[in-house]
C-alpha cells in the first residue's frame, strides 16, 4: 500500500471534517425573527443563483462530454464529468456553509464578542477551504487509482482538470457580474442618490449585494482555487509521466540514483497527489490551531495559521521526498512555491494597503481624473514585482529540477489549499455579518466588531486575489508544459514553439488579445447589469409609498433585484465563457499545435499582467477612499470633493477588482486545460 | 549603376524639395504685431525646447558611442551617431516649419479662406514629412554604399538604427510629458477653475500648450516615425543578408529562376531601400496634388493624397519587383503592409469616432465613473481587430515570402511616410493656427476655418496613432527576425527560442512588465509636472494684479511656464529612456540570447495591446467630450453635469493618448534595435 493510494481516502477524512465543522457552524439556538429573515433571504437568493447557474451549465457539461466522447474517448469524458461535478459539489458546500456562518458571526459578535466571531467567520470559510481541498484529493486520487499507469490512459485524468475549469470560469465570470452589478446598483441610488447608509433595509438592492459577496468572493473563488489546485496537480503527474525512463531529466530528479529509474518515476509521478494530500492535514491543523489563536488580535490570527499550516506543510513534504530518494532539489521548487505565493501576498497587500493608496487618496484631492490617473499607474506598476517573483520560481525550479520542478513549485503555492481558501472566504462572511448586523439595527457595539472583522476581510481578500493569480500563472505554465509534452508524446518527436516561427506569433498576438478582450466584455457587463439594477431601484423608491421615508410597512421588493442580477448575469457570462472555450479548438485546428502553444504563452502573459493590475489598481482605489473616509488624508473626510473623487476611483476598481481581473485567472488556465485535453487530436 | 546607389542622390533631392518647401511655407508678407508676438513666443519655447534636450542627448549619444567603439566596432558607433543626427535633423526642421506654418496657416485663414489654410497646414506638415524620407534614404542608402556587400560589414547600418531610435525615445516620451504637462496644467486652471476659455491669452499656460503640440505631436511623432522607417528598412536588409545563396527560402523569391542566386540576393538586399525611394517619389507626387485637392472638403483632400501616394507606390514596386526577377510573392508583401497600415487607421477612426464614442458620452451622463468604465472597456476592445489585422500581414507575406516579407510588409507600410507623415503633422500645426487666432482676437470669421481644420486634425491624429502602432509592430518583428538570423551566424547554428524553454518563459514575462513599467512611469511624470504647471499659473493669477480681469497692461510670465514644461520634460524623459536601453543588454548577457528573444517577443505583446488600448480610449474620450460639446447627447451641452464627467474621461486620456500609448512604439523598437546591434557579443 503506497501513500499515494490512500488520497482518495485522506480526501474522505477531510470531508468528514469539513461536515463537522459545518455542522458546528449552522447549529444555533434561538435567533431574532428580524435577523432569520434577513439571513434567510441572502441564503436563498444564494442557492437561488447557484441552481439558475448549474441548470445552465447542466447544458454546457452534458454537450461538452458528449463532444469527448465522441472525438476522444468514454474515459475523459467520464473525468470531465467528475470534475464539473466536484466544482459544483465543492461551490454549493461553500455556499451552504457561508451563508449560515454570517448568521453565526453576527450571533456571536452580538453574544459572546470579537474572538468567538472570528472563528465563526473563519470556521464558516473552513468548510469551503477543507472542501475544495478535499474534493480535488478523492476526485483525482481516485481517477488517479483507476487509470493511472501507463502515460495513455494516464491522459484521461486530463478530463477532470476540463470539468473544473469549466465550471470555474463561469462561476468567476457569472458571480462576478452578479456581485458587481448588485453592488454598483445598490450603492449608486442608495447612497449616493438618496444618501442613505450602506446595507440600510430601506435599500431594495442591499439584499442582492450581500448574495453577490457569496456568490461572487465564495463560489466564484472556491471555483477558481479548486481549478488551480487540480490543474497544477495533474499537470504535473502529466509531466512526470512523460519522463523517459533512462533521461537526463530523469537522472536529475534522483537523489544519489539508489532508486531504480522505474521506481523512481512512479514516485515523482504519485508525488504531486501526496503532497497535496500532505498539505491538507497541514491545512487541517492550520484550522484547528484557530480555537487558540482566537484570543490575539485577528490579523495576527489568520496570519499566524496559514504559516504554521505553510511550516507543517514545508516539513512533511521534506521528509517524504527524502524518503523516496527523490533529489532536495525537487523540495526547494516546492519551497519557492510556497514561498513566492505569501511573497505575491504581501506585495499585494503593499500596494493595496500602503505607500501607493496613500498617493491615490492624496491625488483624489484635485478631482477624480487624477484620482483615476494615480490609480491605473499604481495599478500597471504593481505588476512588475509579482511577476518577477514568480519568474523566480520558474528560475530556481527549473534550475533544481526541470520542467517538473515548475509544476512542483504550482503544486507547492496550492498544497496548502485548505487554509489560504479559508482566510479566503472568512472576508466574505464577515463582510455578510456587517450587513445582517446593520439590517436588524443591532447597534453600534456588535457593529464594531463586525466592521473590524470585515476590514480586515478587505486585506485578506486582496491578498487572496494576489495569491489566487499566482498560482493561475504557475498552473497554466504547468499545464502548457504537459500540453508540450503530451503533443510531443502523441508525434513521436518534440513539438518546437519557435518564437520566430511566424504562426507562433500569430498565436502569441492572438492569445495576447483575448484577455484585453474578455476584460472588455466582462466590464461592459457590469455595466449593463448595474444600468438594470439602478432602474429597478429607482422605481421602487418611485412606486413603494413610505418606502424610502423608513414606514414600518413599507417593505423593499429585494427579491425582484436578485431577480435581475441572477438573470444578467447568467446571461452576460456565456459569451466570455464560450470564446475562453472555443479559441483554443479554433487555434488549434486552424493553425495547428505551434500557433496554439505561442496563444497559450501570449494569454498568460498579457491575462496575468492585467489581472495583477486590475486587481490591484481596484483594491488600492478601495482603500483610498477608505483612508479619505477614516480622516488619514488632512482635512478630508466622508462628503468632501476629495471623498467624492475617491468614490469614482472605487467604483471603477470594482468590477477591475471583482469582476474582470479575476476572469482572467481562470481564461489562463482553462484555455490550458482545454489544450491538453485536445493535444492527442491535433496531429 | 544600379538603382539602389541613387537612393542618396533621391534622398537629397527630396531634402531640396523640403527646403524649397519650408521656404514657400515660411516667406510671408506683413504680419500684425500681435499675431507675430504670439507665434514667436511658441516658436522660441519650441525651439528651446528642442536645445535643452539635444544638449541632454549629446551626452547619451556620446557615451553611447564610447561604449559601441569599445565594445563592438568604430564603424557601428559611426552608423550610430549617423542615425542619431539625422534624426535630430528631421526633428529640427520640422519643428522649424511647423512654428512658422501655424502663423501662415492663420494668415491664410484671415486672407485666403479655407482652401489655401489647408494648403499651408499642409505644406507646412510636409516638410516634416519629406524630411524624414529623405533623411533616411540619405543615411541608410549612404551607409549601404559603404558597408553593403558582405554580411559581416551589413552588420555595421544597424548602428543607425539604434542612433535613430535612441534619440526617437527621448524624443517621444519627453516630448509627450511636456504636452501633456502643459495641456492639463492650462485646463485645470485656467478652464476649470477659473472658467476662462482655451486658448485664452490671459492664462500663462497656453502659450506652452501651443509649444507642447509642437514638441510632442511634430518632433516626437517624426522622431517615431523616422526611427520605424528605417528600422524596417535595415531589418529588411539584414535578413536578405543572411539568405543563403542556395537555400529554398531564397529559391522561393525568384520569380522564375532565370536570375542567379547570388544576382537575386543582391536584388532582395536593395529591394527595401529601392521601395523607400519609389515611395519617397510617389509622395512628393501626392504632396503636389494637394494644390488641385484644396478645392474640395479637406477631409478629402487629406485622405486622397495619401492615397494618390499609396496607389503610385504600389504601381512602381509591382514594376520594379517584377523587372529584377523577383517573384510577385514579395509584391504581395508590400501591398498587405500598405494595406493593412490603412486598415488599421480606419479601425482606429471607427473606435475613435463612431458608435464607441456615443457610448462613451451615453455613458457620461450617470457620471464620471461610468465614463471612466465605458471608455476603458472601448480601449480595451479596440485592440482586437488591429492586432488581428497585424497577424494577416504576417500570415500573407510569410506565406508568399518568408520572414523576408514580414520586413517587406513593414517596408510597404512605410515607403509612403513623406505623405502620411505630411497628414499627420498637419494636426498640430492647424491646432496651433487656432490658439493663435484665438489668442490674437481674429474674430469668429477666422476661427471657424480654424476650427474646421482643427476638428479634421484630431481625426487624422487618431489615424496617425494607430498607424505609427501598427508600423513599429511589424517593424519590431522584422528587427526581432533579424536579431534572431544575426545571433544564428554568429552561433553558427540557429538560435532556437523556444517557448518551453523557462529562460524564454522568464524572458517573455520581463518583456511582458516593461510596457506596463514605462506606462506607469509616463503617466506619473505627466502627473506630476502638470502639479507644477498648476501650482505656477495658479500662482500668476493670485500675484499678477489685474491678469485674471484682463487688463491690457497686465501680462502672464509665459515663459516661466514653458521653462518648467521643459525642465519638468527632460528630467522625466531620463529613466524610462534609460530603463529601454539598459534592459536588453541586462538580460541578453545575464539570462542570454534565448531569454533576450523572450523579452523582444514578450515587450512586442504587451506593448502593442497597451498602445492601441491607450491611443483609442485616449481618442474615444476626447471625442465624447466633443460630442457632448456639440449637442448631439441628447438634452446635454457645455456645463452639464455629463460634460462634466465627460472632461474627467477626456483629462484621463490626455496621458494615455500622448504620453504612455505613443512611448510604448518606441519602446518595443528601441529594444528590438539594442538586441540586434548587441547580437554579436551575446555569444
Amino acid at each position: 500500500m503506497n501513500l499515494v493510494d490512500l488520497t482518495p481516502v485522506l480526501g474522505a477524512a477531510g470531508l468528514v471534517f469539513a461536515l463537522a465543522l459545518f455542522w458546528s457552524v449552522s447549529r444555533m439556538g434561538a435567533v431574532p425573527d428580524r435577523m432569520r429573515e434577513i439571513a434567510d433571504a441572502i441564503h436563498s437568493g444564494a442557492m437561488a443563483f447557484l441552481r439558475r447557474e448549474y441548470s445552465i451549465l447542466a447544458v454546457f457539461v452534458v454537450i461538452v462530454t458528449v463532444l469527448l466522447y465522441i472525438f476522444l474517448n468514454p474515459q475523459t469524458a467520464v473525468s470531465f464529468i467528475c470534475g464539473a461535478l466536484c466544482s459544483v459539489v465543492a461551490g454549493f458546500v461553500g455556499m451552504q456553509s457561508a451563508t449560515r456562518a454570517n448568521l453565526r458571526t453576527t450571533l456571536a459578535a452580538k453574544e459572546s464578542g470579537q474572538g468567538q466571531a472570528l472563528l465563526m467567520a473563519f470556521n464558516g470559510g473552513a468548510v469551503m477551504g477543507v472542501a475544495v481541498a478535499s474534493l480535488g484529493l478523492v476526485g483525482v486520487g481516485a481517477l488517479f487509482r483507476v487509470f493511472g499507469g501507463d502515460f495513455g490512459s494516464m491522459q484521461f485524468i486530463n478530463g477532470f482538470a476540463m470539468g473544473a475549469s469549466s465550471i470555474a470560469l463561469f462561476a468567476r465570470v457569472g458571480g462576478g457580474i452578479y456581485t458587481k452589478a448588485a453592488d454598483v446598483g445598490a450603492d449608486l441610488v442608495g447612497k449616493v442618490e438618496a444618501g442613505i447608509p450602506e446595507d440600510d433595509p430601506r435599500n431594495p438592492g442591499v439584499i442582492a449585494d450581500n448574495v453577490g459577496d457569496n456568490v461572487g468572493d465564495v463560489a466564484g473563488m472556491g471555483a477558481d482555487i479548486f481549478e488551480s489546485y487540480v490543474g497544477s496537480i495533474i499537470a504535473t503527474i502529466a509531466i512526470a509521466a512523460t519522463l523517459g525512463v533512462g533521461s537526463d531529466a530523469l537522472l536529475k530528479l534522483s537523489a544519489d540514483g539508489s532508486v531504480s529509474g522505474d521506481m523512481l518515476k512512479t514516485a515523482l509521478t504519485a508525488l504531486p497527489l501526496v503532497l497535496a494530500g500532505i498539505g491538507l492535514v497541514a491545512s487541517l491543523l492550520g484550522i484547528l490551531s484557530m480555537h487558540v489563536l482566537k484570543k490575539i488580535d485577528p490579523a495576527g490570527a489568520l496570519r499566524y495559521s496559514t504559516f504554521i499550516s505553510a511550516a507543517l506543510f514545508l516539513a512533511g513534504g521534506f521528509f517524504y521526498i527524502q524518503s523516496q530518494g527523490i533529489a532536495t532539489g525537487v523540495f526547494y521548487s516546492a519551497l519557492f512555491g510556497t514561498v513566492v505565493g505569501i511573497s505575491i501576498g504581501l506585495i499585494t497587500e503593499y500596494y493595496t494597503a500602503a505607500g501607493p493608496v496613500r498617493r491615490i487618496a492624496a491625488a483624489s484631492k484635485t478631482g477624480p481624473a487624477t484620482n483615476i490617473i494615480t490609480g491605473l499607474a499604481v495599478g500597471l506598476s504593481s505588476t512588475a514585482l509579482p511577476v518577477l517573483a514568480i519568474c523566480v520560481a520558474i528560475w530556481v525550479s527549473n534550475a533544481t529540477a526541470g520542467l517538473y520542478g515548475i509544476g512542483i513549485a504550482a503544486v507547492g503555492m496550492l498544497a496548502t489549499v485548505g487554509i489560504t481558501m479559508s482566510v479566503d472566504a472568512y472576508g466574505p462572511i464577515a463582510d455578510n455579518a456587517g450587513g445582517i448586523s446593520e439590517m436588524a439595527g443591532l447597534g453600534p457595539e456588535v457593529r464594531k466588531i463586525t466592521d473590524t472583522l470585515d476590514s480586515l476581510g478587505n486585506t485578506t481578500a486582496a491578498i487572496g486575489k494576489g495569491f489566487a493569480i499566482g498560482s493561475a500563472a504557475l498552473t497554466a505554465l504547468a499545464l502548457f508544459s504537459a500540453y508540450n509534452q503530451t503533443v510531443s508524446t502523441a508525434l513521436g518527436e518534440t513539438l518546437q514553439i519557435i518564437l520566430t516561427d511566424p504562426k507562433v506569433v500569430i498565436g502569441l498576438f492572438i492569445g495576447g488579445i483575448l484577455p484585453f478582450f474578455i476584460g472588455a466584455l466582462t466590464m461592459t457587463s457590469v455595466g449593463r447589469a448595474a444600468e438594470q439594477m439602478v432602474q429597478e431601484i429607482r422605481r421602487q423608491f418611485r412606486e413603494i409609498p413610505g418606502l424610502l421615508e423608513g414606514k414600518p410597512d413599507a417593505k423593499p421588493d429585494a427579491a425582484r433585484c436578485v431577480e435581475i442580477s441572477t438573470t444578467a448575469a447568467l446571461k452576460e457570462m456565456v459569451l466570455p465563457g464560450l470564446t475562453a472555450v472555443i479559441a483554443p479548438v479554433i487555434v488549434g485546428f486552424g493553425l495547428g499545435p505551434a500557433a496554439l502553444g505561442g496563444m497559450l504563452a501570449g494569454a498568460t502573459v498579457t491575462g496575468v499582467l492585467l489581472a495583477l493590475m486590475m486587481a490591484n489598481a481596484g483594491g488600492a482605489w478601495d482603500n483610498a477612499k477608505k483612508m479619505i473616509e477614516k480622516g488619514e488624508i488632512d482635512g478630508e473626510e466622508k462628503g468632501t470633493e476629495a471623498h467624492k473623487a475617491a468614490v469614482v476611483g472605487d467604483t471603477v476598481g470594482d468590477p477591475f477588482k471583482d469582476t474582470s481581473g479575476p476572469s482572467m485567472n481562470i481564461l489562463i488556465k482553462l484555455m490550458s486545460v482545454v489544450s491538453l485535453v485536445i493535444a492527442p487530436l491535433l496531429i
